[in-house]
């Protein structure tokens, strides 16, 4: 069966997956300015702002992965947008996502919301479907679009915590980034109960501009 | 002036110092069992145990710079040992520490606590001091103690915490080791309030069986 994977999930060292007030202009909230600096000078995310180049060394094998044999994603509606509340225009459009007309997914991407929304459909065979009926739904699915495909769970942190609670998650990538926040939006949150507990840390790699664990479910 | 310094403090993924249900049995509660895996195999800590033998690698580096270069030791009173409350006696006898007549440190250790209790003098040059009269007076006591060495501040999490709230840790070695533990007390906790951000991270490096962070005071 494919498997639900999380990659390039980046923590500070103090445990903060993202700081507060996340708003239009500062999707990730306050001071995380740098939290994904060990992603930028890869090769992948070259590949993802259409520009040449890129590093290929531990931090580039680590971004590839999160492309490599992925079928469907799965986000939260905090990572597919501001909006928060009923639907409504941003700057006078319909919201369609931080990527442009052409996102990096190329596939289907299932959003979970508690409100309802019509598909929009992307270029490059991206697909934004809005899933209200719950994180085992959206999963379902993402089974089916994925076919022999895994599923890639997107963010945020809150997200990625409910799959973690229903034990849902079969690969999580973690990364360590060199600073700290003083604040935010943990990953291991106590809401997690002993859900971690059924996971196992199988690798600790040091990259060129952080650290990366393998987590994966015992 | 002498610097305040924090040695192996060690956490695993998911933030934790210690477990739940700190005993007698258990010193360091439950599940930690693992925790500090990496620093066995070192030099160090065969030397603290009275073995010849041990590792040479970065582990042994980190695990070695912790000794070099201190004359005071202070620590919360839950490292000192299982007693709460009025001191009272352990399985008939006084309470003497962890670690025999003839303890790791050959200095003073000036142990934070509510209740009064009479120095205790111990073989190879360790006495205990009982400061219950704050932080700060403790770590006036413990530089006086020192002279021109350093302070090493050691555990419980609770007490590492209560001084970086006061911005009194010059330098922080703190461990990531490779387990989950689910649960128990953070370092990173909430009540840091803004601590954190009066620090900075200055290196990272991989370990044979962990990963060490240092930590310094803007």
């Amino acid at each position: 069966m494919s498997k639900l994977r999380v990659h390039a999930l980046t923590v500070s060292i103090d445990g903060y997956v993202a700081g507060p007030d996340q708003t239009l202009d500062t999707p990730m909230g306050i001071g995380t300015e740098h939290l994904h600096d060990w992603m930028f000078p890869t090769r992948t995310w070259h590949q993802i702002i259409g520009e040449p180049g890129g590093s290929d060394g531990i931090d580039e094998r680590f971004a590839a992965e999160g492309f490599e044999g992925i079928g469907a994603t799965i986000m939260g509606r905090n990572m597919f947008g501001p909006v928060r509340g009923e639907w409504a225009p941003v700057a006078g459009e319909e919201w369609r996502g931080w990527w442009g007309p052409d996102p990096v997914y190329h596939h289907p991407v299932f959003v979970l919301t508690h409100y309802e929304h019509d598909p929009i459909e992307m270029e490059g065979g991206t697909t934004f479907f809005f899933v209200t009926d719950g994180i085992e739904s959206a999963l379902d699915q993402a089974r089916t679009a994925a076919g022999s495909d895994d599923i890639r769970l997107g963010g945020g942190a809150a997200t990625v915590r409910q799959y973690l609670r229903a034990g849902l998650i079969d690969e999580l990538h973690l990364v360590i980034s060199p600073l700290l926040l003083g604040g935010g939006e943990r990953l291991f949150d106590d809401d997690l109960g002993d859900a971690v507990k059924g996971y196992e840390c199988v690798e600790v790699t040091a990259g060129e501009g952080a650290t990366h664990v393998r987590l994966t479910r015992r």
